[in-house]
């Protein structure tokens, strides 16, 4: 059952709040890009496809009557979250089209083809009664679409290859036990949460066969920009030998950011963490192609060596 | 400035309420040793060598005329909690002793002076400018003492070879957040709070010189169980040169316990997590010998080969 936070209705972008979830399903009217621009600086709307869906909804919402413009609107958009590569290439796509609107649906529909695509791929490495483990949101609500990562897990589930789900509690905002267990409980999925930090325990017992894990940005070389506390879920998997997947679309492939070390990694607000405190809150942390079994795109499994297998892919 | 987080006054065991910390300084008065006992398992007073003590000054509660026994109560202490030795070792010191309140004076004067010297030699190993990463609680409210992994950190910033403290949340209760930002803040010993899953990318932008946390039983071959999110760290510290030292007492090494394996780990609650999830909660993980640079007992800093090490400070 796919969850749909994204809708265009009547002009209107109407997002599904994800800071409400899972307590309460409140939807967004947006009207105007700036609206949209703020549902995405707020994460009302994140995950890094959807992110850039909303942003090409948005520049449908573009009305020069209110002294709105494509380009001013297209910065807005693109500067409202660093790291997810997604979102300014959606707003390009749109700027390239001659219609915003049916290019925003076309998007909107070729995430959820690209998703299915890629999950039923990413499902053919799944066995019976494996037990996977991920980290924040990959699924419907962060791609509106059939989910990434998510979507990999459903897949899985509906071939019979899945027996539960380990999913990691995603500190500060808890994108793990309030969001990706609302879209297992809904698919009837078994799952446990856990603590971030317990990913290790899991795995000396055994007890975690596959890492699938969503992804923000993929660099040309294959190093992957993901969710804080993906780089170190990567570590332990290579230690303990548990394959570790990325499950992205080819649009989160960005070819001209040679190296993870080039990816800016976007800070947020100490807050998020507590107030009054004194913290520093990385939003995401950036896993070294080496330690990533395969990234799974829409187009096809890609493994090492990763520079050849993205330029294959990936051409803008 | 060191907090005192247990006091014996008057008959009665005054307990500082950490779970109402940084916001409150609540006091519960004990005069029975099934209070105690109640607030070792509510973690009212947490901390290894803290609940040993509590437990100490519990058996000297223990009252005839109440129908109490030294026998009992002992059991109803040791089974509190189940991975920190220290909690069967101070019981059974006071069970070995003619006294039971002069014993339990005499543990919390002993824990204060062991904290000093393993702090002592802890700090030996820091050079000015260090960036010193911890995680969990493990100073004056975690011993009743001076603080072990905190005491290091205490005795570094006098000695001026301490610049800042990362400080891992520690999920899911927060003892980083709430228990040792207070403790620093009120040393007045630089410090950013940063979710668990970033010490990664910490370590991967060379913030981290080194790592101190405690532990809360240390097996006779070096393996270490601590709060759940060390072994991820030593993993991390490993792959990127940084030194790994656990500070801990002499009583919180087990010869009995022959490796990481064989101790005891506590699953707690999973509402502890969040009301309403389901989930697993590993209170502990076992960071193996091999990833640990160093012990710091007040016996003296233990290196490997630890059988050896443990076997020349431990005799029980």
């Amino acid at each position: 059952m796919t969850v749909e936070p994204l809708r265009f209705e009547d002009g209107a972008l109407l997002i599904l709040d994800q800071r409400a979830l899972p307590g309460e399903e409140r939807w967004i009217r947006c009207v105007r890009p700036a609206e949209v621009a703020d549902c995405i600086r707020t994460l009302a709307v994140r995950g890094a496809p959807a992110i850039g869906i909303a942003a090409a909804y948005a520049m449908a919402l573009v009305d020069g009557e209110r002294g709105e413009e494509l380009g001013s609107s297209a910065d807005l958009l693109r500067s409202a979250r660093p790291t997810a590569v997604n979102l300014a290439w959606a707003v390009d796509q749109v700027l390239a089209s001659g219609d915003p609107l049916a290019c925003a649906r076309r998007l909107h529909r070729e995430q959820d083809a690209a998703d299915r695509r890629l999950a039923a791929l990413g499902a053919d490495r799944f066995q019976r009664g494996d037990r996977a483990l991920t980290h924040c949101n990959a699924g419907a609500l962060a791609t509106a679409g059939y989910g990434t990562a998510g979507g990999v897990l459903q897949a899985a589930w509906e071939r019979g290859r899945l027996e539960r789900v380990w999913v990691d509690e995603t500190r500060p905002l808890n994108q793990g036990a309030r969001l990706t267990t609302w879209e297992l409980e809904r698919a009837g999925i078994p799952h446990r949460v856990v603590t971030d930090s317990s990913a290790g325990t899991l795995m000396v017992r055994g007890l975690v066969d596959r890492i699938v894990v969503g992804a923000d940005r993929i660099a040309a070389n294959g190093d992957v920009a993901n969710k804080v506390g993906t780089y170190p879920l990567a570590v332990l998997a290579e230690r303990h030998g548990v394959p570790f997947y990325v499950a992205a679309p080819v649009s989160t492939i960005d070819p001209d950011t040679a190296h993870g070390g080039a990816i800016p990694i976007e800070e947020r607000d100490p807050s998020e963490l507590g107030a009054g405190l004194s913290a520093v809150n990385f939003a995401f942390d950036v896993t070294p192609a080496e330690l990533v079994t395969a990234i799974v795109t829409e187009a096809g499994v890609l493994e090492p060596p990763y520079e050849e297998a993205i330029a294959g892919v990936a051409s803008r």
